[in-house]
């Protein structure tokens, strides 16, 4: 069963992607990021990375995408905040950032 | 070159899609349309598809995705506002759509 994160998880987990550059969504128990990569065909190859994890997750990021920005919300909406699950794909955009910056 | 709408265009390219959900947004010279398919999967394919054109025209929408809905924004950049492109590619989103609720 997925859970809302508790407080140690939040302060384990949660805090270094908000050291990374998450933030916390205002009225929501929600996390932000911008990421900006180097045109639209790396964007949507980060975009479709992060897809299929979350097809395979079942798990959904709500996102904006312009040319090479990609704006993205996590949220989990069965516990109705925060839950491993976010943590966890926050994690993977991190991930698929990285190495298309390396391409 | 790419050119604004004259307004012949406008009465006779632009208003079929006006008459087919899409609308104009308020404060900018850009269309608006969001697409609600069955489910993530259907989602992302219709935004693969568009994607594959987007960077074949080299022009790109401005887009929105939470699971199964996708919010489009659609102007040019380099004119300041609605072109040919724009017809073109709100009508392939139009064909995308059909293709994948025939699925």
């Amino acid at each position: 069963m997925v859970a809302k994160l508790t407080e140690q998880e939040r302060a384990e987990k949660l805090q270094p992607l908000l050291d990374g550059g998450w933030s916390l969504v205002e009225g929501r128990d929600a996390i932000y990021k911008e990421f900006v990569l180097k045109d639209f065909n790396q964007a949507f190859s980060f975009m479709t990375g992060v897809a299929l994890l979350a097809e395979k997750m079942n798990h959904h990021p709500e996102w904006f995408n312009c040319y090479n920005k990609i704006q993205v919300t996590l949220s989990t909406h069965d516990v109705g905040g925060l839950s491993s699950q976010d943590i966890r794909m926050a994690t993977y955009f991190e991930t698929q950032a990285k190495l298309l910056r390396n391409v």
